[in-house]
């Protein structure tokens, strides 16, 4: 294992990447940095780099091609008739949610040759971003200088609830204040959403995914990761009028390129001792529990075919998140990293400290922001596993919200627990009432093993933990919970949340009845959470904002919100242990690949790929990589060119993008993305997918 | 997952059990329990249930035909030419040292057709049990009562240290004093000792572990777990008075069979607070770092084909340790053990507090108990991880003993850290100046996984934490520890041990440096661990041990402490589910489970049991369950009938005997072991062994 670029190379750049940052007038060393707002696109920077100036039409037609899987991903429209593309390991929750024992869409792909083959997603919901507005204001008003954290929290937690009411009152769009700056500024934006989502086309998991975990994150790759869903309204395609049309050339080397997408979240912004925090609490708890269920799962896939199959999707994500986490904390391990970041930081202080004014306004916001830290540490393991961490047992999610929405639902929605808010309801539902399947299988293993770690964590003998198990061992409970559990009926859920409170009170569920006994040890950890963690880090990150524009200007770039924002940068390699990295690979790289690994396990090709290499160009360009800043939740972007044409489909980083969570080092930082002549030519030649090109050449605006 | 028994059919046998335990009078409900001393073996309940009387010739033959491996297992003695028969799994370790990327033998196997063929292995010694002496008293002279825990354990261990160097000075045998009961008796045992060992045969390791982690701890089973050794003395084969004849029959269902062997530890006497410790920190914390280990060995080993062969035997022993550790923390877990332990020892706990004497002399003991392991708890990561924990690397464990040994030579073997005594400088040396190759790829590997593992666990800025990385990310703190270390060098580590204190004060290996930098922290927390966790520990399990006796008489078997112990009972199946589990199978159903689970992964088969299939006779038993008391270091033991006579080869338990750890319920506990006769034909047919089938056949005492 290697760090994600050596010691000695890395300080260099990033130096000159803090001095940028710090002091704006500097040139940038390396521009490609920054995952820019749509709204406020660095248009000096673009012009001055890349002599490139984008028309507001340009921008326009980038944001409204632009797709949001809310399930976590990033997608584009390409057609005039509603087809979006995106990865395929950003559709594959839908591909199992869709899949049998007797037909595995994961492992054989899926076509459908006619509208009427398409599949309608079971709780698929895509958003396309129409409008911003800065509502910094309005979120602050009710929170008054005199109010403690907790109640400031509360009244602009409230306040954010009024506007979104408000806004999807007035516009029938689907409204989200997005808190920016960990608490500078706040934005309203609205979403068209589509709830009818259909599956078009998607290649079978071993080319999708070709080198599994091990060739995840590395480079030169050889992935055909990507998928087909169209979007309908009012049971038609829908008639987009914005969309990107596909190149025939692809991207060229240093050719410059932009993404546009919406990367889920980065931490580059945080303080020191907040980055301390992550290195040795967040980090660790996080991977350990990683390692735990990667390790627990894979047991559970090799008892049997059926198990792999139902635990595919999940074990994939596992092991996904497991090494983007591993690479991010051997950053923050380093103790270069750690030192680049504390010059800026105390550059940044001192320059406040100068300053009476800044020094008796903002002066005490970092030790604000390690006092958080603390109180984070001592409950983030209550919090972690109380009142998140049910997200991977499907029945013990529904249970939890079905117990959570009773409740909320008889407050007023400003003061609803912010997911129960009135413009969020709908998702909540759309996950509750999916008919996805639920397997008894892996619900006995995946609760078991939730039980187990919390009986870990906490010792048998804790009161909580003595609630979960009621007396028997975690597998035994597991078990309980789970057979006759009547949660797997879409309509049980529906008649427990429609018989209200009286209905919830009396359920005999077993697993309703247990997250009702921990439901208010949960909540409380939240509250805690909420006032004393959360509350006091956006007070204090509002001043360090504050501080940071008063002394550099406002062309920073907020971090990562999972909203939609746009990067650039060259399509190049980079320099890794003295050998230069290609920019490109190409078909033939990936029947080498194959030949070399003996196309055993994680290298092995479908049948289709293996009778297609005598009639495949070879040297059709694959995957490519570019200097562009993005992060988990990009998955499934676009890339496009100064033409504004789709290039490529942003699938991966390479290693050392990994700690960009925290910091962009331009130096070896790079986005993987599949080559729109590789997903032509395959659609081409190895599926005969004649009506999809067609579709998508025909695609003119 | 299921837990190893139900909850519902567990309670009555244990409940009987421990009935049977407290009030010996009572007839016992299943007389398999119990690891017997081999000087106090339970002839009284042989003769009563089985109506067996072994003679002391009987009980001579089997213990100086039993062998122990210092690597962690057992073995016997199978022919009058120093041929040992042990388990695959054992010599593994072997196997991979004698491999070379060329020779793979745990890939390959291997067969030494005549004797100028056997590999010597480069660090393996093998002891037999000579004699065994009860020197309770001498250990326990110099511990006055008016002494502290620490002062009565330091006592102890210098007179333990006395009698050994006494004993060896004496006999000239191997001596070691083993401390039984938690402290209750202490025992000299001594051993004739060989350390020229030489590889005979192994199979290949597809069939050695066919179904590798899927089916490990499972049952049925197919595993030809089997390899031999020769011991030499003085260069030629060693002449080997007694050994065990094979039998020709094997054994038949129900029949009563006995395993001499060396089960490594139990905990069956713990308090109830001890065992919450280990429900709650001691298994926790082990698995998490097993599942570390696990996920980063399997991410290193997939990278390459050659990573994959040196990766192989660590990956296998940390995959069998996580999987029986899950075991025994699910039954920790199982509400149900822990009342029942609980019921065990209120009654004791109540009858000593009914006795004056004995509740004036006894009645703190469990309080004692229950304070040492909150201490434990509270140091018990820098006590694994500063002073254990080194032992994944080689270099590392190299480094650690250097600078221990050269300074523990300049003290009294009585005064020294114990495995430094000098009855133990042998030993420590074997391991020391062993020319196992070492293989950078997996060093660096090991080492960044170590040093991370520190920094997670303490966080970055722990001082300790600092001495271990020098300023640097643990990769490339491990890059620099492991490139360019001379300590590879069998020659270059004696030069260093030779050269004394001041060669070590002067070396600049820097992982010399790193181990003097954090040796007075591994020597402070082992210090506070001896002086008031054991110490305290040993007093009071002392009391506990007499407290026992007096109630019960003496007729309570110790926990393991990996010497020779006699267990015994039928062969037979256990019920599973409502179903059933036959005892035997055979190579018929080797074949079966091969083509079900399609031949793939864990699954497949070596070519030479592919071809043999046509000539096998496929009815022949292969494996087979009894009802004896084993557990970890058991391994590799011989199964014998009344008459002595090899009928099998433990290798492993079921799942549910992987609670023996802490509890045995014969109702479901069964070992599984290599029926004598699948082996002999697997010999014969398979690999065509004519030599070593003649030399096992013609072993006539």
């Amino acid at each position: 294992m290697r760090t994600p670029s050596t010691a000695a190379a890395r300080p260099l750049a990033v130096l000159a990447l803090i001095a940028c940052t710090l002091f704006g007038t500097l040139a940038p060393a390396h521009a490609d940095e920054g995952m820019w707002l749509i709204n406020r696109p660095p248009l000096a920077g673009l012009k001055e780099q890349y002599k490139f100036e984008p028309t507001p039409q340009w921008l326009e037609t980038m944001q409204k091609s632009s797709v949001r899987f809310a399930t976590g991903g990033s997608g584009s429209l390409v057609s005039s008739q509603g087809l979006v593309l995106t990865n395929h390991h950003v559709g594959a929750d839908m591909l199992a949610k869709l899949s049998t024992p007797k037909r595995d869409l994961l492992r054989e792909g899926f076509r459908a040759a006619t509208l009427q083959d398409e599949l309608r997603c079971p709780d698929l919901a895509l958003d396309i971003l129409w409008t911003i507005e800065d509502v910094t204001t309005r979120v602050n008003a009710g929170a008054t200088p005199d109010m403690d954290p907790a109640a400031a929290g509360a009244a602009r937690r409230s306040a954010i609830a009024a506007i979104e009411t408000a806004s999807e009152k007035a516009t029938g769009l689907k409204s989200e204040v997005v808190t920016l700056y960990q608490g500078g500024q706040y934005h309203l934006y609205t979403y068209r959403r589509f709830d009818d989502v259909r599956l078009v086309f998607a290649p079978e998991q071993e080319i999708a995914f070709f080198g599994g975990d091990t060739d995840n994150f590395e480079y030169p790759r050889f992935n055909l990761d990507c998928c087909f869903f169209r979007i309908y309204e009012n049971g038609a395609p829908l008639k987009s009028e914005h969309h990107l049309r596909w190149s025939a050339d692809g991207a060229a080397a240093d050719e410059l390129v932009f993404v546009f997408g919406h990367p889920g979240r980065t931490r580059r912004l945080y303080t020191l001792d907040h980055l301390r925090f992550m290195r040795d609490v967040e980090m660790p708890k996080l991977l350990a529990k990683a390692w735990r269920d990667e390790v627990k799962l894979t047991g559970f896939a090799a008892r049997n075919e059926e198990n792999a199959r139902i635990a595919s999707d999940d074990l994939h994500g596992i092991q996904n998140g497991r090494k983007a986490r591993t690479w991010l904390l051997a950053g923050l391990q380093d103790p270069v990293l750690l030192d680049m970041k504390k010059s800026r930081e105390d550059a940044l202080r001192d320059a406040v400290a100068r300053d009476e004014t800044m020094r008796a306004g903002y002066g005490s916001a970092w030790d604000r922001v390690a006092q958080a830290q603390q109180t984070y540490a001592a409950i983030f393991d209550r919090y972690q596993q109380l009142e998140n961490g049910w997200r991977r047992s499907s029945l013990a999610r529904h249970a939890r919200t079905i117990v959570r929405l009773v409740d909320e639902r008889e407050k007023p929605s400003g003061e609803r627990l912010r997911e129960y808010a009135d413009s969020r309801l709908d998702t909540v539902e759309r996950a509750l009432f999916s008919p996805e399947p639920i397997y008894d299988a892996l619900e006995i293993e995946t609760l078991t093993n939730e039980l187990a770690f919390r009986a870990e964590t906490f010792g048998g003998d804790d009161p909580v933990v003595t609630l979960l198990l009621d007396g028997k061992s975690p597998a035994a409970r597991a078990d309980e919970l789970v057979g006759g559990c009547t949660l797997r009926s879409v309509d049980a859920r529906k008649k427990l949340v429609e018989g209200g409170r009286s209905a919830l009170e009396s359920s005999p569920e077993p697993l309703i009845r247990m997250m009702l006994s921990i439901d208010n040890a949960a909540r409380a950890v939240r509250t805690q959470y909420e006032d004393e963690v959360e509350s006091v880090e956006r007070l204090a990150y509002a001043d360090i904002a504050a501080a940071t524009f008063a002394i550099e200007g406002d062309t920073v770039y907020p971090d990562a919100t999972f909203t939609l924002r746009m990067t650039f940068g060259p399509v190049e390699g980079w320099k890794e242990g003295g050998a230069m990295i290609a920019p490109f690979t190409t078909f033939a790289g990936l029947y080498q690949r194959h030949a070399d690994r003996k196309g055993l396990g994680e290298f092995s090709l479908p049948k289709r790929w293996l009778d297609a290499k005598s009639t495949l160009p070879l040297d059709t360009p694959f995957n490519f990589v570019c200097s562009v800043d993005i992060i988990g939740g990009n998955s499934g972007s676009p890339v496009v060119n100064r033409k504004g044409e789709l290039v490529g489909l942003i699938f991966d980083g390479n290693l050392p993008s990994l700690v960009g969570d925290v910091i962009y080092d331009g130096s070896v930082n790079r986005a993987v993305a599949v080559d729109s002549r590789g997903i032509l030519t395959a659609l081409d030649v190895v599926y005969g997918a004649k009506e999809l090109v067609r579709e998508i050449q025909g695609s003119k605006k």
